[in-house]
Parts: structure tokens; C-alpha cells; sequence
């Protein structure tokens, strides 16, 4: 059975809005897990646009404090306040976030029906945030104007799949499948083990997603996304506003792809682009020229890692 | 000359999202004075969406600290910024809502490049919160569950029209004409005085255009707005729903029409629709039973005061 890992993109500008573009927002599905990556202005309204559920989203992660990548926040929460909304809900996010949605929450008059935890997250180094059965979240410092991270989303312990004709041949019970899926080896009743490897098969590699956004380009993530399946780096410009992106630390196309090269990922997205183009042709070809697998970030549209 | 005073509706919801309604805003063009009203999320971007220029906005009137009415400001000032405005921005609203909108620029490490001034309103008592030489804008208090105001915009002193074929039968100079519209009354060289009403027409009566969001079914607005050219009220529930409408102070399309057959309006705007109803047939049915001019909100729509 193959797991879900999909990620649909809600946002694809960078800071200032446009008739078609909306701030940074990413809904993950990774089979049982669902999260959302970023909450810009008018994510709620997005996901309800996509048919995304929100009541599903256990864990919310959170770049950096620039308003089009929270502002979207509160109004979420309050929805799914109103739409009774019982389960905890997780926030990663930098220091300062839980105490203004306090204060956001209080001034609106805002009752929260669900717990909220809070982890703050850090940028003098990596850390592992979430591990759940189906995933493991962590995050890793990013170059940007204010404290910001990136986080790299793995799938977590895939089991290993039974053998049955081998099972069978050994006279393993089926009750003991589940525990042959985790890896542990088998005794039969005489005393005698039989290693797993000789009754279940591989499981497929865990797959991995990297989402950057926003950084200045910086070759020290090439060895920490290396591989990944499938890459988001923002694109701010083209390469012949480099001086704009240095100033503003951000990304050009060129450099997104290079960086993809580098890492030897197997899929490229770029996205996060300036609302000075109206059409995203141009910085996909630059990328395509680094890294031949990009493809443009589109709002509402789903991609498998 | 017949001066511009239209209102666009950015937005039609409660607080719950629908797949097709955005919360409270609206933009209120008055000749040469821009206004919004209410800002809830994603105004921004409805503002960008019906091609409204956010930069001509000087007056921003907040009802109420609701996050549906307010929750768009932060966006929506950090894009007037980034778009370089300079010019003042007036914002009329509620008690805390500047020490809110400032520890978030704060967190959010926002630059506001423009003068913001802030005028707290009251629930006690009317106000004329702006006098400009097109408008007049008063709040009046509405009961609902937190302080909330409505607001009355009304023309301003249109000028007098000048009677050519009186003016020149009296030898008035050209250069008079702008005086004479204030209401000025004309003294000859030989000092006799001409009275203004020989020389002008009356000007049109001031239209006036009342928003009255969000409120529970309250007769004691009636003499407040009577004879308003245009009102908006909130209309979130059917008539079938008048407990739930009591519990959360609000009001139904049956009283929202009552309102308007007694305060004799020309015409009623119903809006702020519960996310429940998908189709807002029933509730204009329920509005025009009462009170036949009436119109349902739509966004991106122009109506005429």
C-alpha cells in the first residue's frame, strides 16, 4: 500500500498582493497526518476554496514572523473555534507568536474551544519538532531579515512489507504479521529464530519534502536538503534583480535552481514570486535551465512528493 | 454636476467562511473621498480583486472588534507601506485597536511608511467622527455582544448652482460664481446687496447612506436613520431562526426589512449572511415581504446611494 505524501500549494506570492496571487500557505497530507505550512492572509478562505478540511490540521509550522506568512492566523483559529473544533491543535512557530494570538484572541473576543500548544522554534540550529507514526517534521535555520526556518518533512518508518509465501513456508501465524512489519525477527515455537529479512520485504525508502521560504541563497542548505524527493524554494526574482534579492534576502530563479542541482533533489517547486510579474514563464525558464525539473508553484494544485 | 457617492461591497459573510462569501468591507467612494468600512480578512485582496485602489483610502471606520470585521488591517496597512504611501491614514475604531495594530507591526517587524492617526469611538453616545468638504460620517451605537457602532455618511453641503441668465442680468463678475455657490449673497459696486436665492438654484438635498453591521433587532434605530437613501443592515439569519438571532445579537431579514419600511429609506442593502445558507433567495424574500426595495449584498457589486 502506498502512503499519501501530497502537498497543495494555497499561496504562490511573495509580500505584496495581486489580482491572481495569494501569501504563503501550504497544506501537507501525509497519510494520516495533515499540516499546514505557513498561514498568510486569506489561508482559511483558500482551504475552503480547495475543498481542504480544515479540522484535519493537527500541526501548524510557521517560517518567520513576516505578515504574509502568519496573518492568516488568527482568523484560522477562530474558524475553527466556530466550527466546534475539540482536538488540540499544534503551533511551531518563532518566540513572540503564541502571546500575540493571545492578545489577537483576546481583543476579538475570541473563545478558543480547543487547547493550543506552542513550541517556539529556534534558528541557532536544527531541530526535530514533530514525530508522529507517519512523519517527522524538522526545521533548519534560514538567512532571512528576521529569525526564520525552513522545515524538511520525512516520511517516518515505513513498515516493512510481509512475505507471505515466506511466512508461510516457515509457519509464521499471521498474528505475528504486525510485528514482523516493525522489523523484529521471528521464534517458532521450537526455539528457533528466523531473521526477518527472510520473511518480509524492504520498505520503500522514505520519501521527503523541503520547504524553503524565504532566504537569501545560501549553499550551507545543499547538504542539509540533499536528496530530498521533492524541493519548494522560494523565487522571489529573476536573476537580474540579484542586487534587490541580496538587499531583501531573497532568492532568484537561477539560484533556486542551482540550489536544486546541488542538492541533487528529484523535483523542484518554485514560488513566493514579487507581485511585479504578472506572469511566472520567464523565472521558470531560469530555473529550468539550472535544474530542467522545476515547476511553477499554482494555487490549488496538488503535488506528489 | 452630479457627485459620485457609490458603496462596493467586498464582502458578505458572517463570521464563518463560505466557499464564496468574504467577511465584512466595503468601499464608499464619496466624490472625491475615499472610505472603507470594516476590513475583515482578505479586504485586501477583494480590494485588488474589483481593481479599487487602496491607496486612495484616507478614512478607515471599524464597527466592532470582531475578527471579521478587523482581522484585514494588519494586511492591508503593511501593503499600503510596501506600496510606498506617504499620505496620513485615518482609522475610527473601537477602544484597543491601536495598541493591537501597533504590537503587530511590531512582531511582525512592519515599517508603516505613512502617518496613522487613530480615533477611539464611543458606544455611550452619536459622533461626528469626519467633516470633509464632500462627507459627514457619525457613528451611532448598535447593541451587540462587544461595544459596536454603526455608521451614517452623509453628502456634505453640495454648493448652490449658479443662474447664469440671473447672474448676468445682475451684472455679476465671473469671478463671484464660486462664492455665490457657498451661499454668499452679491453686493454691487454701488453697494446694493443681492439676495444669493435670486442669483442660484438650490442645491439636491444630501443623500446620506446608513451601515448599520452588526446588531441585534433594534426599533431604537429607526429615528436615526430615517429617510437614509441607502441602508445596509445585517440580515445573517431567517426569520425561522429569531432565537438564535436574540442569543447572538443579531438580526433576521424579516426585522431588517421592518427597519427599513419604518425608518422609510429608499432603499435597503441586506447583507452579513450566516454561513448556513447557501442561497440567499430566501432571505431577500423575507426582506422584500416587509419592504420591497430591498437588494441582496453582492461582492464586486456597485450600488448607487
Amino acid at each position: 500500500m502506498h502512503r499519501a505524501f501530497e502537498v497543495t500549494i494555497l499561496g504562490t506570492s511573495s509580500a505584496s498582493p495581486t489580482k491572481t496571487r495569494h501569501p504563503s500557505g501550504q497544506f501537507v497530507r501525509m497519510e494520516g497526518e495533515y499540516i499546514l505550512l505557513d498561514c498568510g492572509e486569506a489561508t482559511q478562505f483558500q482551504l475552503v476554496r480547495f475543498g481542504l478540511r480544515m479540522h484535519r490540521i493537527r500541526h501548524i509550522f510557521i517560517t518567520h514572523l513576516h505578515g504574509d506568512h502568519f496573518f492568516g492566523l488568527p482568523g484560522l483559529m477562530t474558524s475553527m473555534a466556530l466550527f466546534g473544533r475539540t482536538e488540540p491543535l499544534h503551533i511551531y512557530g518563532p518566540a513572540g507568536l503564541k502571546e500575540w494570538l493571545e492578545q489577537t484572541f483576546a481583543i476579538s473576543d475570541s473563545r478558543i474551544s480547543y487547547p493550543v500548544e506552542y513550541v517556539v522554534t529556534r534558528t541557532d540550529c536544527t531541530q526535530v519538532l514533530l514525530q508522529t507514526n507517519w512523519c517527522e517534521v524538522k526545521s533548519i535555520p534560514l538567512k532571512h531579515r528576521i529569525p526564520c526556518t525552513g522545515f524538511i518533512l520525512k516520511e517516518r518508518g515505513p513498515e516493512r512489507k510481509i512475505s507471505v509465501s515466506a511466512c508461510e513456508a516457515f509457519d509464521v501465524p499471521v498474528s505475528w504479521y504486525d510485528e514482523l512489519k516493525t522489523g523484529a525477527d521471528y521464534t517458532t515455537p521450537d526455539g528457533v529464530t528466523i531473521k526477518n529479512d527472510k520473511l518480509t520485504l524492504p520498505a520503500k525508502p522514505n520519501r521527503s519534502y523541503a520547504y524553503i521560504s524565504d532566504t537569501v541563497y545560501d549553499p550551507d542548505l545543499i547538504p542539509q536538503i540533499q536528496g530530498v524527493n521533492l524541493l519548494y524554494h522560494e523565487s522571489t526574482f529573476l536573476h537580474e534583480l540579484l542586487d534587490r534579492a541580496g538587499e531583501t534576502l531573497h532568492t532568484t530563479a537561477r539560484q533556486a535552481g542551482s540550489i536544486a542541482r546541488e542538492a541533487r533533489v528529484e523535483k523542484l517547486i518554485i514560488g513566493h514570486f514579487s507581485a511585479r510579474y504578472s506572469g511566472t514563464d520567464e523565472l521558470l525558464a531560469e530555473a529550468k535551465a539550472e535544474f530542467d525539473s522545476t515547476e511553477t508553484a499554482e494555487e490549488g494544485k496538488l503535488y506528489l512528493v
